[in-house]
C-alpha cells in the first residue's frame, strides 16, 4: 500500500510505519505486527483485519464533560462544508495509508456535516462519497462498514427508532437511508447498528416494550431497504448497557440476541462486540465475544478498552497484554470473525494533543493485538490447551452422557445413575494452571 | 392466623405483630402493612404474598468469607438430624403464624440436612415433608415455591447441570427430583430454578456452549418430569449475574429470556427477580421487573437490596422508599405477579444477633412495601401519572404512526414523511417532573 | 423576596412558588419545604441555606459526550458577552426570587465569558460583578461562595495548579486571583476549589509528588492573598474521585484532609462535600459528611445525587428520602455547616428541556431536603435515637473504659482485664432496628 | 533452599521447583523466576523477598458464601490442636522450601487454633512458636511479618479495637500482646495491622470519631509495647475499603496515611498495599504504591489480583502482565519496599482442588512479578523513560519555577509572569507513547 496525500500532506515527517521488530527502539515502527508475516494458514493482515474509526481519529477534537476540544486537526479548517470533508478524507486515507491500514469505518456525519434539510444532507453526503470511490480506488482501502449517527442530535435527545413521536422516526428512517445508500454505494462490507438513545433517562415515563417493537420494526425496514437495493452484507449490532441514556436496550450480547430472535431478524443480523462495552456491561471482553460466537453471530468487533477502575466510556486504544490474548483465542477458536474485522473504535487521552499521538496510539494497539495473535494461534497449536478442554467434557462422549446429550434420558434415569455410581471424584478446574499457560505463550 | 408454636416456643416475649398505623412508636407492630386493608381491587395481603426464607431466617448463623456464624439458632441444637429439621420448621411456622406471613420458600437442604446417601436423604426430605403438610394444615400457611440447592455441595463446584463430567449431573437431576417430589407433595405453588453453580470461574477452562446445551437439558428434564407428576404451578429462572461464580449463565432478565427462547422454553418457565441481583447486574431493580413484564414473564420476587457501594451479594431487607415505590409500580401495571409473590431472601447483618432482629427485619420490609404499594396505587389511580404517559406516544396512535406500527412502511415512506414534516418539534422528557410525582405519594 | 426581574422576563407564567403543604397536587408548589417553619431552633431557611449553581442551571446547554447540548438558553442569545451575561444574571435572578433561593454560587467563568487576554478577562468580570452587586441589593440575595473555573479552559488539560509546566500554573494563579477579587467584592461567604484536572491521566507520565507539592503551594498563596486582601470567610476543597482525570488528587474527604493535614492548611480550609462525589468514590454520601464533621471541617455541600448503577458523573436532582434523611442526621448532629450551606450542583437530564423543568427540579430537590430535615430533627428530639446510640458506648464511661480512652493503659493492662472478664456478652448491632426507625420518621 | 519435611511428606511427586527459563514447557518450573539472576544491583531474589501467606495456603479449604470447602488440606487431619498445627507447619515448610519462599506470615490463628481461654491460648501459640524455631533454622526461612487475626471471632463482629464495648477492646489487646510476643520471638521483620472489623455495617449505630479514638490508642499500645519487648521491625497497616465491613476505617492508602498523622504514628507505622484492595477501593495498585512511596511510607505489598468486573475481594494470584510491571516501576523508583516483601495473599479458585495447584499458582505469580521486574529495570535503565519525565517538569528548574516551588511568590507575581508570558505552549502528555514503551519492555 502506498501513501496517499492529497493536495497537503498532513503528517509529515512521518513515512509509512515498518515492521522493524521486537528489538527496534523506534516508537515510529512496529514491533509485532508484520501484516505478511503468516500465522496459522493466514497472514496477519488476514487475520486481524485492522480498520481506522473515522470519527474519533479525523473528527475529535477530545472535548470531555468538563472542558472544550485541545486537538488542532488542520485539516477542519475550511469554512465550506464540502471542502472541509475532502480535506478529512486526505488525511484519513494519507494516515491509513501510513498507517498501512487496509479499512475505515465510519457514520454518515463523519464524512460529511449534516445540513438544515435532509434533501441537502443527501447532497452533501453524495458529493464526498463519489470522492471516496476515487481514494478507495486509488489506494485499495475497503470500507469495513457504514453507519447512520442517530445519536447525536438532538432530535433524537428521546430515542431515534424509540423515539415516542413518530416524526422524529421517520426522521431516523431518512438518515438511516442515506447512510445505507452511501454504505453501497461504498461496496461496505457490513452495515452496523449503535443504538445510542435507544433506550431511556428514567423508566417513568417510558414504555419500554412498545419502544422497543418500534425499534425492531426499524431495524427491519433497513434489512428490507438494504437487501432491496442489493447488499449482500452483514448487519451488525453493537451492544452498550448504559451511556448516554441510563440504560440501553442492547445492554449487552445476551440481551442483543434475545432481542434479534424474539423479531425474528437472527438470519441478516450479527453482533459487533467493543472491549470497553464489556467492561461497562460487567463483562469481560472474552464473555461477550464468546457468547457471540456460541450463537454464530460474531460479526467484528471494536477494540478499545474501558478504565476497570472508572464507570465511564474511555475508549482507550488496547494495550493489556492479557486481555487481548484471551480475546483472540476465542476469535480464533471461532474460527475467526464472520465479515468484520477490527475496528480501533479508540480515542487518543484528551491531552494527547500531537499529530503523531495518533501514530503511537494506533501501533501500539495493532502490536498488541498482534502479539495476542501469535499467543493464541500458539496455545491452540503447540500446547495441551485444546486437548485439555476435550478431556474435561469426555464423559458425555461415553454412552449414558450422550444420551443425557441428546434428550434421551428422564430425572428417573438420572437419580438411578446417581445412586449406582455414588459420590463423584472431585476433579480440580485448574484455573492457575491455564492462567500460566497463556502467560508462557505471551512472548 | 393464630400463632402456632411446637413444643417449645422460641421467640418468647413476642406475641403476634398488629397493625398499629404510622403514628405508633412500638417497634414491634406494623406501621403501614394492615394486611385486611383493601387497595383498588384487592387487599395489601393479596397484593403482596409475602413469604420467608427458609435459608436466610431458620438455616443461616450469618457467617461471612471473614468469619464463622454468629447468631445463636436455639432450634438448631439436638444432635438427630430429623428432631433438628422439626424443631427449625416449629420455629418457622411460629415465626411466620407471629409475623402474619403467609408464604415459605426452601431449597431441599434448608427442610432438612443432606444424608451421605441419596437414599438417605430422600427418607429424610419425606419425613420432614410429612410434617410439614400437618404444620401447613393447622396453620393455613402455604408454599409459594420450593428449589434444590444445587450450589453448596463440593460436588457441584464446577457446576450442577453445567459440570463437565456427566456423573455430577446424574446427581444432581437426583437431587432435582426429590425437591420436584417434595413441591408437589406440598402443594407448592410454583418451583424455583437458581444455578449458583451454573457458570464459569474462567472460560480458559470451560466450553460454554456445551455447559448450556446440559443445562438446557436439564431444566427440560424437570419440567416434564413435574409436569407427568402433576405439578400445575409455574416455574421461575432467577437471574443473577456472578457471585459464587465469577460469571453465571442466568446472568440477567434478558439473558434468561435470550436463554428460555433459544431452548423453547417459554411456556413453562418464568422470571423470578431480585432485587439485589439487579444491582449486581448493574441495572435497577425496576427494569429487571419491566423486562420480564413486557415479555409476559413476571412471576415471582426476591425482595431484598444490595449495597450500592459494595459490590457482593449484601441481601439486605428492603427499607428504600423510591427504590421499593418504583418497583410496585411496575407490578401493578404489569397486572401483578404471575403466580409468585415477596419472598424476603434477605438476611441480618451478622451483627445483628438477637432474635428480635428477625422481627424487626421483616416489619420494616413490609412497611416499606406497603407503603410502596399504597404509592403505587395512588399514582396510577389518582394522578396524572398513566395520562401522560400514554400521551407522549400518541402520534403512534395517528395514521401514519399506525401503518409504521402495522409495518406497512418502508424506509423510503418514512424519508417522504420526514422531508414533507421538516424538523421535530422538542418535547421534553420531564423526568424531574416525573420523580417528584412519584416522591408525593410517598406518604 | 420579590420576584426580581430584569427588562426581559424569562420564565413566563411561572409566578413566585409557594408553599402549599403536602396535599397540593400542583406541581410548581411546594408541598414540603416552608422557609419560615420553625424546625427546633432554626427555621428551615436558616437550616438549609439554599443555593442555586450558575453553570448549570444558566450556562449549560446539556450537551452530553455523545451530542451536543439541546436546551435553548433565551438569555444567551447577546453576540456582546458583557450583554449576555448581564441577560445570564437577569435570568439568574428572576429565577432565583421566583424559587426562594436566597444564595448562589459560582464559577468565574459562569459570570461572563473569558476573553483573550488577562487583562480583557478581568476587565469583563469586574464590569459583570458591578451589576451582581446592583442586582444583590435589589434582591438580598447573598454569594455563598465563588470559585475559578481551572479545568475547562485546554490550557489546563496536564493540570492547573498541577501542571508540569510553570507557565500554565502562573495562568491558574492570575485566574485565581481574579475569581478571589470576585468573590471578595460580592461578599461571598465562601471560596471554594474544585481541582477538576489535577490529577493525572496515567501515572506513567507523572510526578505526584512534585504535583502535589505545587497544588499546596497554590492553595497557600491563594489563601494568603485573600486573607490580606480582607476575605474572612472560609476556603473549602472539594473531593472527588475521578472525572475528568483517571485520578483525581483531591479523591474523596480523607484524602483531602491528609493533604490539608500534610501541608498545613487545616486551619483555614474545610470541606464541600458533594453526594454524587461520594457515589463515585464508593462512599455513601452520609459517610463522606461524618469524615468531614469528625475533623470538625464539615463547611458546605453540593447537593445531588449519582446514578447507583452508572459510574459517571450524573449530577441529578436529589430526589432519594432515605439518603438525603440520612444526610441531614449527620448534618443536624454536626450542628450545621459551618459557613455554608445546600448548594444544588445537579442537571437537568438532557431531554429536560422545558424552562419550566428547572422548576421542577429545585422543587423537588428542596422538597426532598425539607422531608429529609424534618424526620432528621424529629428522630433526634422524639425518639430513642441518640440514647441509644450513647448507650452503646457506655462501657467507656466506666473507670477502666475511661483509663483506656486517656491512654492509661498498657497492653498488659488489656490482657489482664480480659482474662478476668473472660469471653464478653454479645450485644447486637441492631441495624435493622435503627433502619426502621429512621423510615417511620419519614413522612 | 534444600527441601524440608517432616515425618510426613505431604507434596509428594513434586520436587523443588526450578528455572528452565521461557522456553521450557514444563508446568512446574520457574520460566522466568531466577533467584540468583541479577537485575540492575540485586538478586531477584532480594528485590522481590517472596513470602507464603500461611492462611490461605495452608489453613483454608477454600469455602465461600454459597458452600463449604472443598479441598482436602491432609495436614489438618490430627484431633490434636497441637499436632494438627505442627504438621501444618510441617507442610508449610515442605512447600516454602520445594517453592524457594524465603519467607513467611501469619496471623496468630493461622499457626494454631484459638482455644478457650486466654491462658490456653498463650499456651498453644507459645508451643507451635518454639517449634517454628527449629524449623526456621533448619530451613533458614524467615518470617516477613506476623500479625493477630482481630475479625474472625464473633466477639468482634463490632469491632475488635473499635468495639463500642470496653471489654471486647481489652480482648483485642490481650490477642495483640500474644501476636506481637510470637511475632518477637520469632525475629520476625515487620508486624501487621489489618482492621477487618474495625469499621461499620450502618453509620446508623456507629460513632465514627469515638471508635477511631479508640483504634489509635489501640495501635499506639502495641507499639509501645513492642518496642518496649525490643522489637525493632517496621508496623504496617494494610489499607482496604470495605468487606466485611460495609465501610472500612483503614479505606486506602491515603486514609491511612490520614489517620497516622491525625494520631503521630508517622514515625513507627508504614503501609502494606494489597492490589486486589486497590481494586476495591476503585484505584490501580500502582496508585496506592506511589501514594504510599511519596509519603516515604511503602513498607511491604500483598500481591494478589482482585477481578476487574465483580465487586468483592477474590484475592486471585497475580498473572497480569501490564499490572504488575507498573507496579514494579513504581516500587523500584521508590528504592524499593521499606522493610517489608512480596507476600501472595492470594488464594486458589474453589475448584482448583489439586494440591498440584498450590504450585502452580505461585510459580505463576512469581514468574509474573519476575517479568515485571526486568520490564521494569529495563525501562528505568534501558529507555527514555526517567529522561522524558524530568523533561516534563523542567521549567520549575528555572528561576522563576524554582521560586515558586520555594514559596517564595504571591498570586500577583503569577499573573504578571502570566501577563507577560501570554498563552502556554501546548504540550502533549503522550499517554500513549508511554504505554507503548511500556509494552514493548515486557518480554
Amino acid at each position: 500500500m502506498d501513501v496517499l496525500t492529497g493536495e497537503r500532506e498532513y503528517f509529515k515527517g512521518i513515512d509509512k510505519i515498518k515492521y522493524e521488530g521486537p528489538e527496534s527502539d523506534n516508537p515510529l515502527a512496529f514491533k509485532y505486527y508484520n501484516p505478511e508475516k503468516r500465522v496459522g494458514d493466514k497472514t496477519m493482515q488476514e487475520h486481524l483485519h485492522f480498520a481506522v474509526a473515522y470519527w474519533h481519529s479525523f473528527s475529535s477534537r477530545l472535548a470531555d464533560p468538563f472542558g472544550p476540544g485541545t486537538r488542532e486537526l488542520p485539516w477542519l479548517q475550511s469554512k465550506d462544508p464540502i471542502q472541509r470533508a475532502r480535506d478529512k478524507m486526505d488525511a484519513a486515507f494519507e494516515f491509513m495509508t501510513k498507517m498501512g491500514l487496509k479499512y475505515f469505518c465510519f457514520h454518515d456525519v463523519d464524512l460529511v456535516d449534516e445540513a438544515e434539510t435532509i434533501a441537502e444532507s443527501e447532497r452533501r453526503l453524495q458529493s464526498i462519497v463519489d470522492y471516496a470511490k476515487e481514494k478507495k480506488k486509488e489506494s485499495g482501502i475497503e470500507l469495513l462498514w457504514g453507519t447512520a449517527n442517530l445519536f447525536s442530535h438532538p432530535r433524537y435527545m428521546n430515542g431515534a427508532g424509540t423515539n415516542p413521536v413518530f416524526e422524529v422516526v421517520a426522521h431516523a428512517g431518512a438518515q438511516l437511508k442515506r447512510a445505507i445508500d452511501a454504505t453501497i454505494e461504498l461496496d461496505g462490507h457490513n452495515y452496523v447498528f449503535w443504538g445510542g438513545r435507544e433506550g431511556y433517562m428514567t423508566l417513568l415515563n417510558t414504555q419500554m416494550k412498545k419502544e422497543k417493537d418500534h425499534y425492531a420494526q426499524l431495524l427491519t425496514m433497513a434489512r428490507d431497504y438494504a437487501r432491496k437495493n442489493g447488499f449482500k452484507g452483514n448487519f451488525f449490532v453493537e451492544p452498550k448497557p448504559m451511556e448516554p441514556m441510563k440504560q440501553l436496550y442492547d445492554t449487552d450480547a445476551a440481551t442483543v440476541l434475545q432481542f434479534l430472535r424474539e423479531y425474528d431478524l437472527m438470519d441478516d443480523f450479527k453482533l459487533n462486540i467493543e472491549a470497553n462495552h464489556a467492561t461497562l456491561a460487567l463483562h469481560s471482553f472474552e464473555h461477550e465475544l464468546q457468547v457471540a460466537a456460541d450463537a454464530g453471530m460474531l460479526g467484528s468487533i471494536d477494540a478499545n478498552r474501558g478504565d476497570e477502575q472508572n464507570g465511564w466510556d474511555t475508549d482507550q486504544f488496547p494495550t493489556k497484554l492479557n486481555d487481548v490474548t484471551r480475546a483472540m483465542l476465542v476469535i480464533l477458536e471461532a474460527g475467526g470473525l464472520q465479515g468484520g474485522g477490527i475496528n480501533f473504535d479508540a480515542k487518543l487521552t484528551r491531552n494527547s494533543t500531537d499529530l503523531e499521538d495518533m501514530f503511537h496510539a494506533h501501533i501500539g494497539a495493532m502490536d498488541t493485538f498482534a502479539r495476542g495473535l501469535m499467543a493464541a494461534d500458539d496455545i491452540l497449536r503447540n500446547s495441551s490447551y485444546s486437548k485439555l478442554r476435550k478431556e474435561r467434557y469426555a464423559t458425555f462422549e461415553n454412552e449414558e452422557g450422550k444420551r443425557f446429550v441428546n434428550g434421551s434420558m428422564s430425572l428417573e434415569d438420572l437419580r438411578r445413575i446417581a445412586v449406582k455410581n455414588g459420590e463423584p471424584q472431585q476433579v480440580s478446574g485448574r484455573q492457575e494452571f491455564f492462567e500460566n499457560l497463556l502467560n508462557t505463550h505471551i512472548r
